[in-house]
């Protein structure tokens, strides 16, 4: 075959819709638009951070017409991406409360972090402002009974910090993660307030119950943390398990049982160590 | 010395080329173009999920010209980048494979993930599915003997989801990773069917084996994970060793041996402990 | 309400600023240019790596010209971002040393991975080197006194490529990290020559001192890393402690106490377990 | 009054619509696109000049999906622009007979300009060809009834060339304008084959006829060009008058009344005179 | 010489500044920016036209928001371009006059031009409304003060419409012109109200008075058009000469004297010629 | 025929090559880069007029490095677009003399507009800057043998100011057009020093000799104007005719004779008419 013929056969291949290919696309009925969610994002960023990221915001007087705007576009964006003029209205309702949720995770870091010196840095320097920008809006969204758009919006923030929350976690006041990167937080998490947590931390499930057709059930299947516990780096946490308050969770640690209030866990002790192949290690 | 002399001196150290920066660019040859690389990923990807990412494909009528021209429009940029037409034209023999190893991908996510209600769910939001569509493309590529191309579009992945699979590893049928973040698949891993990955997993080296100039050699040197097994978060498996099928790796464990089919290995176990400085741990 | 009211109502909440947000603005005097910097490291990329990112800078005759007009822009943008003409041009002055500490970098990782077969391949693939242009960048204004925009640009590293290395970190010469996913280097932290890291790697704070307001303490409070050590994937290495000399730390380690010169240390053995409840683990 | 009284002021006054305001919102119905319909030009463009602005259409072979490819885009973006799907189908039904009438136009430009050296010159650098592309779509769709598109696709070219054709005009084969700036040709105008134009001649209305209320009537009233007429620089034809076949309208003439065929018109001479105030003339 | 001898004799060349250089870069003192200009000019336009160049601006109850940060946009972008608070807050103040203009403009093609159906398609259509905006909001920096700024303003329009009016000149209301190309407007033109102009006018001067030393000087020199005057095509009106209202002047007239109130006046007929030389005229 | 078919049936007819199209595409061999033949325009403005265009060649002492970088930049695109290194070379030879002329452009304009009060406010605002700038350059290249470029060049800023000078003219030093939309200036003009055009100028051929198969020869077809001669504006100079120096030639002038040194003509005068017809004129 020569290369036209090549690309013909391919091509024709390629074409034909197989009975997934239907079945994905019915699915999806209309796409979302990834920049109109980019946007939202955006302009509620500007809008919860005054100055910081659109500095025509920062005039106290002015001010006013600008958070206007941006939040009639935020409500017509929102409106034609979730075909319901009451969820956009109820979000626009519940964007004060996000805003003072973010302001309780940013002065958290504020006394957690010794490299700090203002909220300033922290706003334009965490990442983890940024992942919970996304994830509070994402969950409101999803408590408003919106479907797909809040993980895309979550995503985003995963992309871009390397924090994965899903929309679905319930997550208190005063939360905070450092660093960040490799942090899982699942579906059914339930975190209480003033939780912090290290980066390469997973609040995972550690196991699945399945229907008889083998399919996954959405139960119930990752970890309660209550106020005041904090997690070092690159421990797992998992299952349906309950951290009790005022805990403390060492790095590289697998914990999958529940532990009593006013616990300390760290990993048993690394050893020394004799390396006997190749170079080493 | 004032502001001009102290410019001067520094343009006139960094103009000259070392004998490095020759070496460096005599090896280069002919940049690759990123943006070329990026364009040819991302007609694949809307050749391969229909309507998902081009709405003007999701007409089952008129699919075909779309499905042509971006097939056109790869086999042209890959030709100019891999300088090869008939490399160019084997890529675009082996798209129909390609595709059908993405959707036992996706299938094998919506049957392991109870968080999932769809593969348009997956297709739209997993950060897998782009880590795959990029290491899919890249492996085919490496295998008709692409020279750092294929690594660049691994690379490319990485940056955005922070999976970093080598485009080397061979990887069988319906692989999956959940979240994603910090998972590595080193160069000579193999790996069967239906594995599954969570986040942090390290398949990797354990050690080097070095030739008489100290430089490392490139042999086989990381695990084989037969089918059916499946590594939980931020364990690392290391080594040229064997992971029998239908295994169960726990998380953060570290393991460095190989292990018979149907095992399942765990950390042992973290232990409470008592904190004695500062503010804790 | 109807929808007008209800826009009306937020608008004003959102309008107001509350006192945080006053003294945050105040914190932030001028707004830092994410896009000025963002220039700034792209046109030191070029300049350091002739003829990678900018074919014009490859030829020998007329690079000078390009070099100049870069390091120009750059010395421009600085002064105007860091409003010191003094500091831009003691930058300037560094940047031949920031060149020729990152082809020690460079040359590291041609020696530790047998995945790769030139310094091209490095400079156009692996993510450690521009988490390295970033943080070298970075670290140079830092100690020139410049505030918050070192870590602007580390941070823009940190999305990239998943590495957090803080500006205030003091690194030797022949550093590498490989994948670099996840992996954290706190502020205080000092590490020798010829270090290698490997994916997920923190090195870390184990605790914090407050003072009588409980504000955490900017003490030394990460590790020393003397020369010669290598840290294997996603183990922890906190506080203020030393690592001697040609140590090896294995992967998945939790370590806070100081190790001699000549260690190899390990995580203890993971163990066969028995699953019992749900799907297995 | 401070400044946030003045923008206070005058944000109220500019915010209220007056009648006309939303008489003229309501005439609008739905804004168009501009970006559409400059899309759906830019496409015709690269279908009919095969090569000339799509390098990837000047394969014989794989021209076909472009083709393919590009046509039904414009097919969709036009059904949503004229909200009708057959006249979205017309339109593509009458594409071959649009490229046919435009080889007439470069055809007559070879055999008119001695500049030219081929075809393809014509096509890459001759305004004309920009403003009959334009005019012919645009003809087309009014043809077919829709309203306002038309002449905002004509106006684009106005914009471009300083040729300003009404898209109402009927205007034959091997139709030409040399240079072009200042051509207008009005709505009513009948233009017969082989006419050609130069630059600044307006086929324009004289007079108009008004009703009752002091509207302008929109009856014929430009002129009617037989075939084989030339008219030269800037020179005015207006009214509804007939202009003979084979006649030749010298520059700047100021003609009111139908001539007979095989006319030469040109202007009476100018005269030698006498400057006598300031600088001369 | 070699290429680079060749290259580098001509950068030295180049490279030095003349006088002229240097004075020429003494007067412009600090660039004006040109995508600040545009983007003046574009908030007005959506403040202007509600609904047309901005969707969410037709929302009446939403508007006010939008309004406002368009205004207080622009007060900022004018502030730092004239470096004049009080002149960029006087603009503001005259906005609300600039739109009633501007309607009066609209509203005048309106009832000139058969070919047009709504005000709205003026709007959307008409090249002279763009050079209306600009002009307008040109004229009244003009008045405040600003240098240059104006200027760059109308030629915007300038290079979009082919019409060129000095922001000099003083225009009245239901002031409008069709098709427009080739229009120019001198810079101490008096026009009244209702002055209609087709294409190709010119309101020129006709010589100019110099000083001792040659230079030009900027001494009243362009034509008074009284109310109700008509200019058409191509004709051109020089010298501070008063055409009397009420006057129609036919196209390509050459007219360079003062005219009475009610005057018609026309060019002198064209004349049948015989055509002797090659191809004809 | 539905939908489907009218699209397939009119995608073959348009995506088969007629011969005319097999041999326009052999005509263009490669396709010339638009967008390189900008950047080229676009650098060669910012050497021209220092710190006009870009604010980095401001500055005396690193300007230098921007106007090699410029230089070098501007050597490469054209190499690559008229592939011949040695008329690159010579082009990069010549713009020193090309600066020169283009200043005593701006000094004429500087002498004859009364509107003007500096060269920097003519380089900032003048058309007829950008439309020599274009002009200058694209006839070096095509007296240095370039095909096609040249008048790509020149048609941009016909685009871009309505300024239509063909690439072959020759013009000679302290050249201005005042206003400028509408002048034409045909490819075998030849014009001397000291010379001005008014808007609507045409510089053209009267008539032209055909060869035998009735193709227009190029032969010296357009006006010799001696030194210090003015043309007013709309005038058209027709056919290889010479104008005497220091000769004035009025407004909507129809020349087509040669005139003698000294000479002044105009239009023959206006006439007070009767319109009788419609609403007037």
């Amino acid at each position: 075959m020569n290369s036209n013929e090549i690309l013909l056969k391919n091509v024709k291949i390629l074409s034909e819709l197989s009975d997934i290919d239907r079945q994905n696309m019915e699915h999806q009925t209309e796409l979302p638009s990834v920049n109109a969610l980019k946007r939202i994002v955006e302009l509620a960023k500007q809008v919860f951070f005054p100055g910081f990221f659109d500095a025509s915001q920062s005039n106290e007087n002015s001010r006013y017409y600008h958070v206007g705007a941006n939040m009639d576009e935020i409500f017509n964006l929102l409106k034609s991406q979730v075909k319901s003029e009451s969820i956009a209205l109820e979000f626009i309702n519940r964007m004060p409360e996000i805003k003072r949720m973010l302001y309780t995770d940013i002065d958290a870091m504020l006394h957690s972090d010794p490299a700090v010196k203002s909220q300033a840095e922290i706003i334009l320097c965490y990442p983890f402002v940024q992942a919970m920008l996304h994830y509070r809006i994402a969950h409101e969204l999803l408590v408003l009974g919106v479907q797909t758009l809040p993980r895309i919006i979550t995503e985003m923030a995963h992309s871009l910090t390397g924090i994965d929350i899903h929309p679905g976690a319930k997550i208190g006041e005063y939360f905070c993660i450092d660093h960040g990167t490799g942090v899982v937080i699942g579906e059914t998490c339930i975190i209480g307030n003033h939780v912090m947590l290290y980066q390469g931390v997973t609040l995972g499930a550690k196991s699945f119950t399945f229907d008889e057709n083998g399919t996954p059930l959405n139960t119930p299947r990752h970890p309660i943390l209550e106020d005041n516990v904090t997690v070092y780096s690159n421990s797992s946490v998992l299952g349906r398990i309950t951290i009790g308050h005022d805990t403390i969770i060492g790095g590289n640690v697998w914990l999958t049982n529940s532990v009593a209030p006013y616990s300390k866990i760290m990993q048993s002790k690394a050893v020394a160590a004799t390396f006997t192949d190749g170079a080493g290690i």
